[in-house]
């Protein structure tokens, strides 16, 4: 199957610091290893508020690393992310957090289902 | 089913730094994407002493960030977290570590059973 | 089940820097949530040399964060660890890699099998 | 079976920086506790060309840190990776990312399948 159909990832934020050029900002990273184009709903889960989706593709054989800081979200607001693609895809979330003194990383694959 | 009833975290652990009015800390991230209330004990297991419980709900569509360093759990103690959920959820425990000359992130999903 | 009885991380190096009193480490973290005693064996793979171990007891109800830099493992070389027990655990292991102007986290859960 | 035969890590990145002699990379790290050696071939996916790949070996017993950054990858282009092999292993994706000014670590244990 190369994949699964649907992804989680409890752990969203985009924190509110940057460096120079640098902001910290989110990926959402997806691979596509399969012969058809993945369509894909992502949706925000929060604490306070109703979700908001978005919607990407990934062409067969791709992958995408897809900046959750550049799509409307709010910095500095946890949430919560579902993504459910169309065709079984692969998912991991990383977070870069940088500011005037730090600059850091986190990763990790998702949890799936079909 | 959007998730799992139980979740299990081996690295707990609440640092003692802190940088201005930054403490370390560690947040466990819950999402529950279903329609009903997720009502969840989380067990805190420790080296040399008997667990201690917490209770927590996460409403329907909603993300719970939840802070460990404020739930009477005490610092600079190592600790491994369970947590069972009436409802299938999804979660990720990461941990900010700072001090005078350091700002660092580490995260996982978790490990997961009905 | 509360776990399962075989845990796999790939990524083992216990970094040679050190900061001040505070030294490099992985600390591989182990809760048994169960009712008997888990009883432990790990196993060290290298990249050019035959594989060692290391035993350990976990109580029930118990968690236990190992330091892998106290059992003779040699510092700055790459390996790989697995992890037989005898009853249901989970299993992460974190690495703290420190120097004189670093300080990083990185954390996973482990792969498991029955 | 002591692993699965394919893993997939969504979030590939060698970065481009350096701090003296310390350059940024990735390792995949493999590891191999079976009785036959693993053949292993490592696809490589991008967003915007085709993908590439790689084989290595892991001879029975034994761990690999593969450099990625020593494939011909280029640096600073996100990928994606997805490897396969003959017979059960188990692999984590971990990334340093150095600079002058910065040193920081994640790792993440990979999806799975048979
Ligand atoms: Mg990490
Ligand atoms: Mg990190
Ligand atoms: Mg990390
Ligand atoms: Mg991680």
């Amino acid at each position: 199957m190369n994949g699964a159909k649907r992804w989680f990832f409890p752990d969203g934020y985009i924190p509110c610091g940057k460096r120079g050029y640098l902001a910290s900002h989110e990926s959402l990273c997806i691979m596509n290893v399969n012969k058809e184009t993945a369509k894909i709903k992502i949706w925000f889960f929060f604490e306070d508020r109703d979700p908001l989706s978005h919607e990407v593709e990934v062409p067969p054989g791709r992958s995408l690393h897809l900046r959750l800081d550049k799509l409307g979200i709010p910095r500095c607001k946890p949430y919560s992310l579902m993504a459910e693609s169309t065709t079984p895809v692969v998912m991991q979330l990383s977070r870069l957090d940088v500011g005037k003194e730090h600059h850091t990383l986190m990763t990790t694959i998702g949890y799936w289902e079909e």
